[in-house]
C-alpha cells in the first residue's frame, strides 16, 4: 500500500508550477511597474485581501473537509471489502468443514467459490476505473462462468449473483444448513452494499458551482494581493505573493485529488494493491500457493501518493 | 447520472445574475456621488466589513455543511435504494434457485416480484417530487395490484405490504424456508428505512429563521461595503464590490439548492436516473432484456447541476 | 408537517423585539452623548470588538452545530419511529397472513395490536411533552389495557411489553413461527430504543455555563460596539449597532429553540402531526378508512416554525 | 436527571474566582505603571493579542468539540444501557410469559435475573468511578452470587457471564426456545459494548499536550492584553481584560469538564440517578412496588450541572 | 492505561526544543540586526502574519481535527476488541454450559479456544507493530497450531480461521447448536472487522502533500514573524517569537503523532496494555488465575502520553 517516504520539495510544487509561473510572472510585472516605471497610485489597502483570505480560507477548510471525507470513505469501503471478502471466505470454509465425507466436489466447489471472491474484487476495482471489467477474469472463473459474465451490464452485480445461486445450491447438497445459508447471503449482503457505496462515490460529482466560485475566489485574490503587499515590500513582494498563492493552490489542488478516489490517476485508491492483498490472504486460507505474477504489483510511481 | 464537463462561467454568475446587476447599479451611484458629485464624507472603516464578512463567513460555513450533509444524505439513501433493491432481487432469485420443479408459477412468481421493486423505485421518486405517484406503473404491476394501489394514500408503503404478503405466500407454497422468509423481509425493512429517510428530509425545512437572517445579513454587508472601500478604489469599486457580492451570493445560491434535494428542480437528485439503473441491472438477472423506452433517460439539462 | 412559506420580515425580528429595543436605546444614548453633548474621549479602537466578534462567532457556530445536530437527531429519532411503526405492522399482517383459517380471532388480536401501535405514538409524544400521557389512549386500547396502563409510571415502556406478550401469545397459537416471532420482538427492540433516545435528549440539558458564558459575551459585545463605531458613524450608528445586535441575538435564540426539540413549543419536533400520518398509514394497511377527527390537526401558527 | 434552573451569575464566574483575581490584580498593576507612573513605552499593538486570540479561539473550537462529543458519546451509552436493560427485561418476560405452567421456579428465575440486570447498572457505575463496585449489590443478588463475584476482578464483567449462564439453564428448561436463547445473548452482548465503551472513556485521557500547550497560550494572551490596551482605556482596562480572560478561562474549564464523564465530580454523567430510573421502569415490570429509600436520590447539588 | 499526571512544562517543550532553539537564534539575529546596527527598513506590516496566521490556524484546525479522528477511531477499535474478546468468552462459555456431561474434551476446548483468544489480541498488537507476530505465542497455542501459523502470511486472520474450524467441529459434536454456531461465527466475523480496520489505519498515510505544505506554511510564517513585530517590540520580540512559534510547532507535532496511533512509538495506542487487561478478564472467566508475568506490563514511560 502507500509508503511514507521523504517527498522532495519539487514534487510537491510540481503540482502546481505551471499555475505558480504565471503567478510570478505577473507579481513581477506589477513590482516593475511600481518601482522602476513608479506608478504608485496603484496600491490597495491590506484589509481588502485580508479579509478575503480569510473568507476563503473557511471555504476551503470546508471543501478540504469534503473531499477528504469521500477520500476516506473510498477508503473505508475498501477496507471493509478487505474484511468481508475474508469473513465470506472464513465462513464457507468453516461451515463445509464439517461435512463427513471431504469428496472431490466440496473441495471442487469451495475452490472455484473462493476464487471467483478473488476475481470479484479486481472486477470491481476494474470496473470502477471504467476499466475492461472482463480482465483478467479468466483466471478466476470457470469457462462457462467467463461466458456468461459477458452478458451482463454490471460484473460484479452478476458475480455475487452466481455466489448467491451456488450457496442455494450448497444447501440443496447439505454441505451447509438453513442457518449459514442465511449467514452467507448476508455477506453477499454487505459486499453488495460496498460495491453500492463505491458507485455513488464514483458516479455524484462534488457540487460543480462551489468548486468553480472558489476557484475564481482564489484567483481574483492572488490578483489583489501584490496591490495591498507592494508598498511595503517592493520586489520582495514576489516571493511573498508566490507563496502564499502556492499554499492556496496547493490546498485546493489536494481537495481535487482526494475528492475523486476511483479515477484512474495515480493518487486513487490503491484498488489493485488492495485485491492482490486479498489474493494473498484467500489463496493460503485454500493452501493455494501458487506463485503469483509480480508484474501486477503497483508501480512505484504510486507510491508518492497524496 | 451526473456530469463532470466544462461548464461555462455564464452559466455559474446566471443564477445570481439579477441580483448581481442591482449590485452593479448600487456600487456605480455610491461610486458616482463620491467622485462626480463628491460626496466624501460617506466613507466608513474598513474594519466593519471586516469584522461582518468573518462573522457571515461562519455562519454560511455553517450553513454550507448543514445543506451539503442533507444533500449528501438523500444521495447516500438513493445508493443504499440501488443496493437493496438489487439484494431483494439476489435473495428472491437464489433462494428460489433450489425449488426442484421449476413451474410456471414459481416463475411468473419471481417476475411480477421484481418488475414490482422496479415500480417501487419510480414510484417512490415520483411521490417525493409530488408528482403522480402512479404514472407508469401499470409497466410494473398486474391489473389487479394497479387497482388496489389506487385505494392508499402512501403508494410506495403499500407496494412494500405486497412484497410482505408475497413472501409469506412463498413461504407457504415452501418455495423459501422460514430463515429465508425472515432475510427477505429484513430486506423490506431497510427498504421502509430508506424510503421513510427520505420522507424526513423532504418534510423537515431547514431551519426558516437562520436562513433568512443569514440572507439580510449578505443584504446588509454588501450594502455597507462600497463605502468601505470607496476612498481607495474610486470606480475600481464597482468590479471589486461586484465579486466579493457574487462570491457570497452564490454560496449562498448553492447552500439553498442543495438544502432540498427532493424538489422537483434539475438540480435535485437523480432519481428518474438511478431508477432506471435499477431496472437495467434487475432485468438482466431475470433475463429480460427488453428494450427500454430512451425518452425516459434524465435529459441534457440535467447534466449542468451544482 | 412544517411548510416553507413567506415569512414576513417582522416575524423574525419579532422574537428578539425587546432586545432589540433595549439595544437601539442605548445606543442612542451613547450617541447623544457624543454628538450632543461631545463627550468625546469615550471612543474605543474598533479592533477590540473585532477580536470579541471573531470569537464569539466561532463559540456560536460551535453552539449551533450542536443544538443543531440535537434537533436533526430528535428528527431522525421521530423518522426512524414511523418508519419502525410501519414496519412492525407490516411483518404482523402479512407474517399472519399464511394462517389458513382467517377466524375472527387473528382479524381482531392484529386490529388491537396495531391500534395499540398507533396509540403508542401519541403516549409518547404527549410523555415527551410532559402532558397527559393517557390523554385519548381510550380509543387505540382496550378497556382492560387501559386500566393496566394507569399503574405504570412509564406509559410507552408498558405498551411495548403489551406489546411483547402479545406477540408471544401469537407464537403459542401458531400464528407466527419462532423465527417470525423473535424478528417481531426485534422491531419493539428498535422502537423502545428510540424510545430512551428521545428521553435521553429531553433530560440532558446543554451544557448550562457555556450557554451562559456566550450571553453575557454578547452582552459585554453588544455593549462596548458603539464605542468604537460613534467615531465614524455618528448617529447612523444606531441602526448599524441594531443591525449587528440583531444578527447575534437571532442565531443565539436559534440555538436555544433548537437545541430542547421536546419542550411543548409551538417550534418543536411536530410529534402529533407525525403521529398522525402513522395513524393514517396504518389505518389504511388495516383497511380500516375511519374518517379522523381533523381537528387534532397541527394548528396553522404551527408552520411558522423556526 | 439535570434541570434547567435559573442559575445564579456568581456561580458560573465562581469556578474561575482564584484565576480571575489574579487577572484583575496582575491589570491593576500594569494600569498603575502606565498611568499613575507614567511607565509608557510598555504599550504594544492591539494586532498581537488580535492574532492571538482568533487562533487560541480556533484550538479552543476543536478542543471544546472533542470534549463535548466524549460528553455526549457518555450520555449516549447510558442512554443506550437504559434501553437494553429495558430490552433485556422485556424479552425475558415476554418470551418465558409463554411457559404453560408458570411453576415458581420461573417466576423465581425471572425474579432474580431481573435484579441482577438492576444490580448491574449501579455496579457499573461504581466501578467507573473507581468506588467499591459491591457497594449495596447484597440487595440485588443472591448470598451465593454475591459471594462469587468477590473473586472477580471485572464485577460488571461477571455479572454479565452470570447473566450468560442463566440463559442457557433457562434453555435446558425449556423456558426459552435455541432461537430465543440467542436473541437474549444479543442484548447481553450489547451490554457488554456499553461497558467497554465506558471503560475506553474513562481510561483514554484527551491527548495532554494540547491541553496544556493550550492553557499556556491562553495565559500568554492575557498576559500580553493589558498592554495592547491600556492606551486606549486607562483604568477602564481593568474590566475589560478581565472579562475577556472570563471568557476564555470558562470555555476552558467547561471543557476540562465535559472531557472526563466519569470522574467522581457533581458535573458528570448522572448514573446513579439513571440506574435508579432503571430500577424503578423494571421493578414495575415485575410488579414490584417495593417502596426504594429515598436518599439514594442524586442531591439538589447536582442541579447545578455545567 | 494512561495516566493523567502532572507533566512538566519542559516535558512539553522537549519535543520541539531543537526547532525552538533555532527560531530563539533566527529571531535574535533579527533583533540584533535591527537594534544594534540599525538595519531598519526590514520591518513589514503586521498585517501580513496576522492573515498567514489566520489562514494557518484554519488548516492546522482542520489537520488536527483529522489526526485525532484516526487515533481515537483506533482507539475506538481497541475498545471494541476488548468488548469482543470477552463476548466471544463469554458466549462459549454460556453455550457450552448446557452441555449435559462436562467431560475432559469440552473442558479442554473451552480452554484452548480462549487462550487462542488471548494470544490473538497479543498476535494482532505485534504484527501492527511490525513486530515478530509468533512472540509468545506459544503460551497460548498448542505445539500443533503453533507450527501451523507459521506457514500463514497473515497471523490474526489465520487465528480466526482456527477459531473458525473449531466452532463448526463443536457444532459436530452437539456443544453447541446451530444458532449458536452462527452466533460465533457473528463474533469472528466483528474480530475480522476490527482486525481489518486496523490495517486500513496502519496502511493509509495521511495525505502526504498536505501535511508538508502546512510544514513550509508554518517556517515561512516563523520567518516572517520577526519583521513584523520587532519595530515595537525590540529585543521583547525574540521571547514573543519563540512563544508563537512554539505554539504552532507543538500543535503541528501533536497531530502527527496522533495521525499514526500504529507506530511503535511511545505514545502509540497501548495495544500491549489492553491485550494485557482482555488476557485478565478472560483467564478469570477460566477461573484460571495464573500469576502473569509483571514485566510485561507497559513501562512507566508510556504515562507521559501526548
Amino acid at each position: 500500500m502507500l509508503l511514507k517516504d521523504k517527498i522532495p520539495m519539487g514534487y510537491v510544487l510540481g503540482k502546481v508550477k505551471y499555475e505558480l509561473l504565471v503567478v510570478v510572472l505577473y507579481a513581477s510585472v506589477v513590482a516593475l511597474l511600481f518601482r522602476t516605471f513608479n506608478v504608485t497610485d496603484i496600491t490597495i489597502p491590506i484589509a481588502v485581501p485580508t479579509i478575503m483570505g480569510t473568507i476563503i480560507s473557511l471555504l476551503l477548510a470546508f471543501r478540504s473537509n469534503q473531499a477528504y471525507d469521500r477520500w476516506w470513505e473510498a477508503r473505508q469501503i475498501w477496507g471493509a471489502i478487505v474484511n468481508d471478502s475474508r469473513t465470506l471466505a472464513r465462513q464457507l470454509l468453516s461451515f463445509t468443514s464439517g461435512v463427513e465425507y471431504q469428496d472431490e466436489e466440496v473441495i471442487h466447489f469451495r475452490n472455484s467459490f473462493v476464487k471467483r471472491q478473488i476475481g470479484w474484487n479486481f472486477c470491481l476495482g476494474q470496473s470502477l476505473r471504467k476499466e475492461n471489467a472482463m480482465q483478467g477474469m479468466e483466471r478466476y472463473l470457470s469457462k462457462r462462468e467467463y461466458l456468461q459474465l459477458m452478458h451482463y451490464d454490471n460484473k460484479p452485480s452478476a458475480l455475487l449473483d452466481m455466489h448467491g445461486r451456488d450457496i442455494t445450491y450448497a444447501l440443496q447438497k447439505g454441505w451447509v444448513n438453513e442457518y449459514q445459508q442465511v449467514e452467507l447471503d448476508r455477506t453477499l449482503t454487505r459486499l453488495c452494499d460496498h460495491m453500492g457505496k463505491c458507485e455513488r462515490i464514483k458516479n455524484t460529482v462534488f457540487p460543480v458551482t462551489y468548486s468553480l466560485y472558489l476557484h475564481f475566489s482564489i484567483i481574483f485574490f492572488i490578483g489583489l494581493l501584490p496591490f495591498a503587499v507592494i508598498d511595503f515590500f517592493g520586489w520582495a513582494e514576489v516571493p511573498l505573493v508566490a507563496a502564499i498563492a502556492a499554499s492556496f493552490l496547493l490546498v485546493e489542488k489536494m481537495a481535487i485529488q482526494l475528492q475523486d478516489p476511483f479515477e484512474n490517476k495515480p493518487t486513487d485508491t490503491p484498488m489493485t494493491t488492495i485485491a492482490r492483498t486479498i489474493e494473498k490472504n484467500l489463496r493460503q486460507m485454500l493452501n493455494d500457493h501458487t506463485q503469483l505474477p509480480e508484474q501486477e504489483i503497483a508501480p512505484v510511481t504510486q507510491f508518492y501518493v497524496l
